[in-house]
């Protein structure tokens, strides 16, 4: 008896977004400002949920917020205006209090490899008090990942 | 009896609110993107809003909002990172139901005027549906329009 | 003999850009804060030129730019975090050195208007002084919009 | 002989900045957004390198960029909309190709600690290719977080 999913099945439960760079995304460097990787990681995570047939809008209805905890990107190389851009999200951690997403964000014309990263979520309540993730919430969760994993 | 404040007064209550041009808030053009003066006239009108001793998280607090009806900008000059900016916030209008804010941003370092503007706005409460400015929040306004016209 | 487009047929070339509110978008009255609006015109301006097969990226690799002068935005209802969002947008103004640009922006869900609005701009050379549009561009957007007017 | 600072002396060097939470920085879970911070870090990195003498504007001039490579966020606590900020910026690596800056953010009414992080750089030069960091960039880089330490 377990209240988590079988990791090696989350893996494989992987969600593309895909967008194009906005001109107000690029910075004076010439490229996509650092910061908005940051904002498509959230994009990455709301589809995955949208897909996995547990949208992110239920879960602020029920009263709860998935906070962010932490954040770990890694930048290999850069993105400019216009460019096609595909988030690979995937669940990497789902415990009762706590999801974590890994991301991959590529350049959707040649593939290239542009940013990692992860971010690691505390189930809030309203005051912003750290609670379980609602059981319902948890167990279609589970139901979205395994969905996903088969496909 | 008026409900109103003089509009004459009003045009001297100026508030100058200083910031420096994030490297966030350029783009690949190498100037401050367009959308950042919408941003900054905000910090203008927050700014105002402090000085005249009716601060916007009162507002907030009280279940209102001061929602933005409507937006005029015109764009002369540009900006680049590191520039010191001051943004010159007026309030044109105040109505029971209704507020006006003016703007002008300036580079400070040289006084050139960069880009000037207009935000309407209309008092909503927590539903969104239009509302009375509350009489205190409006009496704090005009009260405190006139000191800093004094000024 | 004219150098610009005839403006009725313009009225007809419109583009559709659909998007989902981002959670970044939203602000603490709980809606799509009013300066997102201001990104989504940008991004319909841009997919406008697109479909046009002027795309803005060739504009700035020409060496020149589209600068905003003028913006003016009227907000009619709000967005919510999720909700799908169409923007259509025309060209309502090509002249040698100006374009202008009107927006409509729906909750695709219902088609109820939420932000109407006009961005103004005239083109600037990599110095950032007003220019001519360069004529291949002028004509090329000239025959983009009237194919886009006769689908 | 050593290429790089005493990392001790490094860690004295530190720069505060303060700055009030912007309305548009908050989302619709009524504080900060998340990637609000990313932008306070790249403001907290400036204004030690202006405290320091080696304005980044300079760099820039000097055709070189420290491109974020790294991002490590990790948060405590929320803030909200008009609140006190105040990050407090070291440089906590100096090497001839690498800068490493760690951040602290806190609510500087009452000193809780929201926010700490890292982020890690590499001097890029215009064509965005790794570049050792400019001799004289370093040196003033050095003696800056020398004076900074002993102040």
């Amino acid at each position: 008896m377990t209240s988590y999913l079988d990791e090696s099945n989350l893996a494989k439960a992987s969600v593309a977004t895909d967008l194009t760079v906005r001109f107000a995304e690029t910075d004076a460097m010439g490229v996509v400002h650092h910061g908005a990787y940051v904002i498509w990681f959230e994009c990455g995570r709301v589809a995955w949920m949208v897909a996995a047939e547990m949208p992110y809008t239920e879960v602020a209805a029920s009263g709860h917020h998935f906070a962010v905890t932490g954040l770990h990107v890694a930048y290999r190389a850069s993105a400019r205006f216009g460019d096609p851009i595909r988030i690979v999200t995937r669940v990497t951690k789902l415990r009762s209090r706590q999801v974590e997403f890994s991301y991959e964000v590529r350049n959707a014309s040649d593939d290239t490899l542009l940013v990692t990263g992860v971010s690691e979520h505390v189930c809030v309540d309203l005051t912003g008090r750290m609670a379980k993730i609602p059981q319902e919430i948890f167990d279609r969760l589970q139901a979205g990942a395994a969905r996903l994993a088969s496909q």
